[in-house]
């Protein structure tokens, strides 16, 4: 094992990335430390390769970026017992603190006190990455390996879908970026009828077609609340599925929802957003769920499942494969919106 | 029987109600007649008295008032079975289609094509009422007259604290007016821990009290934000209960619930509120619930066990009891906020 | 439309079945009269033709068999309003009191006063049908006839399968007569993983395949258990699905299941079934459900919506069609098993 | 801090029970060391006295028993950061893998490989308990020393009551031992209506009385389903607890219990218990659910709510108090049944 690897991080405050040469971090007695085979590019990485302003608040350079992988356990702590050296795995990213009240009542993955590995501390943009065992994902040999290197994203939309029934119902999927993409295949996979989706890029568009929407409008073009008002027959859709984080798509999604239907928001909004709570959600009796993250661990039980059972055709999702150097390359594609996922291969990308 | 009655009525466009001499209404083959023993006013026959724009919209006069109300049985259609002459009951005023939707999926609450009793058919607010048998509600002898004339907003409370889990947690009731009130005392018999309140009324505080919240905040004069997330070691409230409709209040609601907590709203307000559903509700993880009327008739089940069992005192809730010629003076009353649940007898209070 | 009709009764205490000249009913003001196109034979039509213990007790002659159609609707009453002449229609069978606890509640499925067409009133063995319009399910044109005809049993099987969570779950389901097999495709249409059955008629472990099961078990010649469990990496399954009423299978099924699992019965055993509580229910923190008929009407809207959505193939689960007149030759064939669900025609079979 | 402690232990096969002087218990770097204050004794812990089959093959001497306590922590392993010496605790003794299915899907209470401090590692019949820190529960000061010593089987009782709906319910507990009683109080805490309860012994009788339950059968003289059907309009309760693990209480319960209801069952048959599927499951479209342990750690958090809003009264099943020494005397007053919560106090019963 060598002691030094290359990474890709955040050196200092301001836009950009470095790659450099670090240590092989050490690990402790519940950690294990895993060799990267493949990471994916988040749109959260693009918002700190910009340095916006979240970024500013939340990120203490200098930091290794990534938090979708895949990769073989390298080497274990003495007392790791649950996996080994040499198992496939992934990770969930975010660690929770085991004692607040919402570790304490089954909601770990909303943990008050949660760091994130790849944002607070070194990521998987990188040969190697340290990981508590506790958050190691093993996986089947079944799931490909560039399917393994997406399953956070992948898990945010199972979370979603599944967050409450979905067999027999009608969707409508409001914003067709990967999550969004993504959420239109496990719903038809998990037995939903019509899904409905609207999206303002023409590319975008198409892969929702591709996924398994029935209909998907343009709402720069077309009113989508009357077109989805009248293909229900006036009722509106079962479930909404929020993925834009666009107040307009927020609102038009509130009122295609029917009476006694569920609205799951994982975009997120840049900024307050003013609802018709009235007519949209108190006289409709919606039910209306914050999602956050991938529980733990019931959604990568079920996502790991669907995937194994041949349930999720996610291939036309995936845009380039990329050595980690060529990581501007990567961002500038990415920053135009059609590149899909991205991934990079630290160690390599011959298999 | 006598041929005519006393009715409250609006009879046409305008400000004010008039007492008026009716023909008693001839019932059709499924519906019944109830003799009205106590009938109660609800803000939404202040709204009507006032003629505001909602009025205006929905309301096609001549029509007579009243939806919350007790009586017995007076007549019965020929296909009317379930229930006879002389039965003491109540009513769910809400009248669903039965073929829509949501009537077909067990959320006849909200169906698309709702009818009102007291709003767009003729209410409670005279000597007799028509209703359809499957709507009314037999009533156990154990419950108190008075208490029985409040169900309709009493079924709002129980379907509000009732629409999660409440044993054991934490609860927050926005606005203390009567159903704010009495949804304190439903969490309180059903297990809550400690239940917060705010309210900008003074005598409410006061009765907020008396139900059973351990702490009222006066929002004028304090932070029930910081208040509430101090007491609770800055964890924040399991269960918001909104009952005010007001904008700020329901802001504060949501700072002070938990991550993974849930919002039940039931207050209606007039115009957009702006939300952040960022933090209070996405990375919060929160389930938010649209609260609309009672469900049929699981509320009514729940609400009549509760009262059977003894487990509600409503008493401070109730102000003066009025013949039905009174009206004047009742609405007058309830305009300034501080005169409970008035109680109208059309066939006398003597009873 | 003419005044009489023919239709397959029970005339008599006793075994066998007759065709009988009848009027055509009338109806009353909230009823409609449905011109049969195709009837289904359902298990219990065997146990009233054999006049085993059951029929003795439960059926009161002369009555007309025949619980599973479709039709189109030839008149309504007066009062009538949500169907019209001419719809496309199957209808829920089983007629619910609408006043009873469960009633009440959201459960008329288990009404406590149910009767059912064609077992308690004349059914659809006929050219004729009489059904109260609440009943009725108007259906998509996009659903064929032969299985419109079959919806009371796809009905039990939807109903089954999505009791409880099913996308990304495991199932077992024991006992692969008609509803055992819909079930399977049900669950793989629900986004389920591996699903595995048993069943001791070789036709049918074939026909379990064919429906999208994973692996059939013969349990007279394997042990299911052990299998499951190896196979499943000693955990069991996450949903049993018990459509056999065999007090073995019911067993292996529980000891198939794993901890924290449930088991949904369907299949009614003949005699008490001894279990094993402490070790396959307690310990286990399983959960049991009692299935019966179809929520009415949660479960017509799903199956609907799945038929709609193409996500279930029942081909192969279709034998012959004949006219009711052969109703001799339809009966004995499924005496031996093997014919899968027979279509009668009472009106003639060309469409 | 001395270096030796007494402790109560099963030193050998065989009935019976040995005070021995052993080693303060070291730590690890994620344990805590706690000094007891007051231990109870389970029914259990009489099984192992007494060496019955159940004890001979899941008991490993030697070993110390205790697993119901309360106590101080006196010192706190390296890595333990959510805990600190002097905090006022009990614990979770059920110790879960944390890798297993159900670990992985927030079943912890029914993990595969669970080990149980006082069962399978030395427990808290001791002056001091090593036990891990994320299995703490540290307490509120507002929770008397007694009943903090019972958290144990007062979880089991809440764990079972709110394991459904329990508001405006009725209710039938079957069985009056320790936690049929403690499940009488938590249920009427929760909002339940009428609460029956079944019990032939006339002591238990009294207390369940006490405890709240409105009216208690002594099956060996009346028929407790006819009595409650009566009671219940025909109809029966809504959820049965079942307490006593006895055949005939269970098969009773079943059948008092209505259409729709739930079945939670917590008492430990000593035998397979044949059932009525048909009837009391499948018809009834009853769910029926297994009860183990406490939810890890919901009802930790639900417990400790009630019990600091003050909505329990434990205190009529709390029998004699005594020092550790004088063991023989308690183990003999429990096995006749009468004597309540006997708590032992290994450092001493002065406070």
């Amino acid at each position: 094992m060598p002691a030094t690897m290359k990474a890709l991080r955040k050196t200092h405050a301001g836009k950009g990335l470095q790659i450099e040469k670090l240590q092989v971090p050490s690990i402790g007695p519940t950690d294990v430390l895993v060799r990267v085979r493949a990471s994916s590019i988040c749109g959260t990485d693009l918002h700190i390769y910009g340095w916006d302003r979240w970024s500013q608040g939340r990120i203490h350079p200098p930091v290794t970026l990534g938090h979708e992988f895949c990769g073989v356990i390298e080497r274990t702590g003495e007392e790791v017992s649950a996996v080994k050296t040499g198992d496939f795995v992934s990770a969930e990213m975010h660690l929770n603190c085991g004692h607040c009240r919402q570790c304490r009542v089954g909601q770990a993955h909303i943990c008050q006190n949660v760091r994130i590995i790849g944002i607070d501390l070194d990521g998987a943009f990188a040969e190697f990455v340290k990981i508590p065992a506790t958050n190691i994902w093993k996986l089947d040999p079944a799931i490909p390996e560039h399917y393994a290197a997406i399953l956070d994203p992948l898990g945010n939309a199972v979370h979603t879908v599944l967050a409450g029934a979905i067999a027999g119902q009608t969707a409508l999927v409001t914003g067709c970026g990967p999550i969004g993409l993504m959420s239109i295949a496990v719903a038809k996979a998990c037995g939903s009828a019509t899904v409905f989706a609207t999206e303002t890029n023409e590319h975008r568009r198409a892969l929702a077609i591709k996924m398994g929407a029935h209909s998907v409008v343009n709402p720069l073009t077309e009113d989508p609340v009357k077109k989805i008002l009248e293909a229900t027959g006036g009722t509106g859709v079962d479930v909404l599925l929020e993925m834009s984080g666009n107040p307009a798509a927020i609102q038009q999604g509130f009122k295609a929802l029917r009476a006694g239907g569920r609205a799951s928001l994982l975009g997120i909004p840049t900024e307050n957003v003013p609802l018709d709570l009235v007519q949209d959600v108190i006289f409709k009796g919606a039910t209306v769920q914050g999602i956050y993250g991938r529980r733990m661990y019931e959604t990568w039980v079920q996502m790991t499942a669907l995937l194994k059972a041949g349930h999720l055709n996610l291939e036309p999702l995936f845009g380039e494969r990329m050595g980690l150097e060529n990581f501007e390359a990567a961002f500038a594609k990415l920053q135009n919106g059609l590149a899909g996922k991205i991934l990079m291969y630290p160690n390599g990308i011959q298999g």
